[in-house]
């Protein structure tokens, strides 16, 4: 179990502070990340890695000439926020366009993507590049499905030595595109991880069996095996990448065999001594192989072999020099009179002043969201718990967190003479910020677009704030996908969007048609949660941290009858 | 626990072979070690560095330009025997003399010293450096008592940097015992490590508890506590070191954050975070620190923090360029026609056929290792229960394992025309490469003994057999230390010595002298083994190792029993 920590919600922020301490000739810190201490050259396509934490060296340890030019954080197995990946990539990008690559989970598609598209709204060309070697996570005709786990470590290597090498965005994301095509993994697990500050493990293998596919946070594998011989466990690893070998390929390959953290050095020379002699027999050809810790998960017992099948183009580029905190290749000369990077110095963004009667309107608002934290405050503990039956159980956390930083960014706009649009916006962005994960990328797009909706111009009407919810369930359905029956947020934002417009355009007062929403939404929670099964532990993490099922729903409604009991007219 | 090996005892051998395939472009193996494949400038001084497996990337990760010239691989947590440690460092030899590096436990203390007196009897310069930094294992005035932990990376590096840099022999010990004095560490354990193809741990510590300078083989630390917060457990780590700042010392400090395992990346950052301004408020300055694994210990989790008090000298080797697999400082440029090493040819050791007489003589002898080989086969599962108690139980294993390789070698020896000296120098010689550790090297150095008094020429008479029995008795004085009611297989051998020669001398026929020596031998260990207190697991591995408490004193008397049951006069 993770051991060392202060407050297990500080421990992925204390650990990237002290990362980047060992490492400061190497790396400079910016939020939540890091980035490159000699930047690579002016318009050179920029490689931004991260994903959650507890990876080590993914995604931290890979900054470094050659590979990537910056990495960031989210906490431990959570997706960074939109707000967190949208800084760092400007803090990385040299003028050529960012990648941003991440291994391909829900939360971290919807926040990445999300970054991205801010970051080309300013005009900055970013991509995305969302890793998915995994092949016991679906089939080879739905690779895009899979899950990406050591894979990241070939399919980034590769591709930050061809930014490196000067290719232009276009190249680049066309390298990109082959290598995550030609990379497959297949992991097995011994036992669990243990998030920091918990006392039991986020999932078990039963003694003396073997999880085979089992993902890095949990996520089922395709069966479960005794436990067998070293030389039997090389070939159970082998076997399922093998049936993948392109047709006609000439067995290039490069190899990564990888330790999740608990299944030591020792052990994976054990099978790789195995290996070669498979490999071999295979008609196989290795190039300059990896056997150690690349992708980790905290202290799971297990591993994980990866195989990318190479072209001349892919090899020039694995074999080429990388220097790395945690990976480092050939020989480097580290830049002695390195080019300080830019100093990113983020402007508070200036507030416009508002109308007296929306700054009045704004006031209002910023109170509700006040309450709503309150009450999220004592609801922690029972989201928490209800989000650990088919989920992580960090949602009361995240919600109790972002709605915290909702009110205090709200209360500051206020301060500085906003009107109800931009009380409303800012507090998103601080939600987001602040709560991270899935759900809160969703209540940030959300009371962001709901601010639009109402402007800092006229007193918001009940017809306005309608409008605003319509926008929010709109903005919330265009980043997360989801559809009432998922069981997510949705199943309970669109009975309360839908009655809320109802009752406003019968004429009915917003407290009316507000209370007669949130009723209605609170129903739809109940239904959502009654119709949830005890899933357990052996539901996806990708899909359970997709809004949170029924929590996310529950905790929606709750803050819905708050805001009711509150609306004074 | 250790999830991954074939056959457990093939453990470490396998590793070995499965590390030098992983990294063939950087090291070239040798039986039971691994030299680098780019070896070193002639006349220089080899380092070759070693001890126990299961610590990587101690010792084979330190195989490197600019760090060690070669590494030496015992069985898990057990020192290699006197001649593979021999072997290797013939190997790694470049004509300017050898250092014998190792972490300062019995067990290597005698192989690593043994291997040295063989050198230098042909001619080279082989000197020993133990790492004695554990400042938890003894106090500062009884330092080269100290157990050897991470010490190890610093102290080899730079040694190993000294030795590339071109200093002579002398200069480089110089070095060497300046960086051993000035580096201290001190470690906390969170809970133990489990050998291969055993069910439960070699130890253990309680749940929610903290083992304070538990070594890295579980001997015992000095007090335990309660788990504590990170920021306490890097004052923790921190102040046992500080209390050790040589007086009038400026504060330059090589500082090594080492994981033992299971203590992950990002735990060990979070401890670094707290480390850099305890540092800083101490007054050292930190030079190129290292945060990661090693010197681990299999899946032991803890953690330990060695500090190095630096000098100008000291941190110029400690900041000179290495390139090993394990550890890259700085830019190697990579030998690119590297001179090929020569391939270590050992010729098998030419036989002088024996006297007729002896040559009978030695089939006999050659018949007895065989009885004897099948009771310690037998015996085997017994022998390690009892070991269990007071030892880390491998006891059967080391003897059952030594006495068929001697068999096996007494028996080629036979075929070749062997006097009966011959035939059982060759057996010890064998049984001490075959069994490892420290009883394995007591047996080697005793039938060695043995033989030479026997000689190839005489049949050998009672009288000389007795006096054979008294130079293996002083042979495992010498080698050993140990006295009787130490506990170790003196306690029976003494009487029998005793028995031997006084029935002898008193005109016994050998047959009735060896079966009395025989009764008193085993009279003697089963009283050593009923005063023997169950200790558990609290004993050091260091003291248990040393002739295996009660279970050496039982299987000496077995062999001797045996022999005396096979005596046809």
């Amino acid at each position: 179990m993770t051991q060392v920590f202060d407050a297990p919600d500080e421990f992925a922020e204390t650990a990237l502070q002290g990362f980047c301490a060992a490492n400061a000739d190497r790396v400079r810190a910016v939020a939540h990340g890091a980035v490159r201490a000699a930047p690579g050259a002016r318009g050179k396509v920029a490689l931004l890695v991260g994903g959650g934490s507890g990876h080590y060296p993914a995604f931290l340890g890979y900054v470094g000439t050659g590979f990537a030019d910056a990495a960031v954080a989210g906490d431990v197995f959570a997706s960074p926020s939109t707000a967190w990946i949208y800084r760092v990539a400007r803090a990385a990008n040299r003028g050529g366009g960012v990648i941003l690559g991440f291994g391909n989970y829900a939360g971290d598609v919807l926040n990445f993507g999300s970054a991205a598209e801010q970051l080309r709204a300013e005009g900055i060309d970013a991509r995305i590049l969302a890793v998915t070697d995994d092949v016991a996570s679906a089939k080879a005709d739905e690779r895009t499905k899979r899950r990406g786990v050591a894979g990241d470590l070939p399919v980034f290597k590769i591709v930050g030595a061809a930014a490196e090498a000067g290719l232009d965005m276009d190249a680049v994301m066309t390298v990109a595109a082959k290598v995550n095509g030609a990379t497959v993994s297949f992991g097995v697990a011994f036992d669990g991880c243990t998030l920091p500050g918990q006392g039991t493990p986020l999932f078990t293998v039963d003694k003396g069996q073997v999880g085979m596919g089992l993902g890095i946070h949990g996520e089922p594998g395709i069966s479960t095996k005794p436990m067998m011989p070293a030389v039997e466990l090389a070939r159970t690893l082998l076997e399922p990448l093998l049936a993948e070998r392109p047709a006609g390929h000439d067995g290039r390959v490069a190899v990564i065999l990888n330790g999740l953290g608990r299944t030591k050095y020792e052990e994976l020379f054990v099978l790789w001594h195995h290996l070669t002699g498979m490999l071999a027999d295979a008609g196989l050809t290795v190039v300059e192989p990896e056997v150690g810790e690349f992708v980790t998960s905290l202290d799971m017992a297990g591993c994980s072999l990866t195989l990318t099948w190479l072209d001349d183009e892919l090899e020039g580029y694995w074999r080429a020099p990388a220097d790395a905190p945690a990976f480092r290749k050939g020989t480097v000369a580290r830049p002695l009179n390195a080019e300080a990077a830019e100093t990113e110095i983020e402007a508070e963004a200036e507030i416009a002043p508002g109308s007296p009667e929306s700054q009045e309107a704004g006031r209002r608002v910023a109170a509700l969201i006040g309450h709503v934290a309150n009450a999220l405050a004592d609801a922690e503990e029972e989201l928490g718990r209800i989000d650990a039956q088919a989920g992580d159980g960090d949602h009361g956390q995240g919600m109790a967190r972002g709605s915290a930083a909702a009110a205090a960014a709200a209360g500051k706009a206020v301060q500085a003479g906003a009107g109800a649009g931009t009380v409303l916006s800012l507090a998103g962005d601080a939600w987001a910020d602040r709560a991270g994960g899935t759900s809160g990328a969703l209540w940030g797009v959300a009371l962001r677009a709901w601010g639009q909706a109402l402007g800092d111009g006229e007193k918001p009407s009940a017809a306005t704030v309608a409008r605003g919810a319509r926008a929010a369930h709109d903005a919330i359905v265009r980043l997360g996908g989801a559809k009432v029956g998922d069981k997510t947020l949705v199943d309970s934002l669109v009975p309360f969007v839908e009655v809320l417009n109802e009752q406003v355009a019968a004429g009915e007062s917003l407290g009316v048609a507000w209370a007669a929403a949130a009723a209605r939404s609170t129903e739809a929670a109940d239904a959502t949660a009654q119709l949830t099964p005890k899933l357990g532990r052996a539901r996806p993490l990708a899909e359970r941290s997709l809004g949170h099922p029924d929590a996310g729903a529950i905790s929606l409604a709750l803050c819905a009858r708050v805001v009711g009991a509150n609306l004074s007219e």
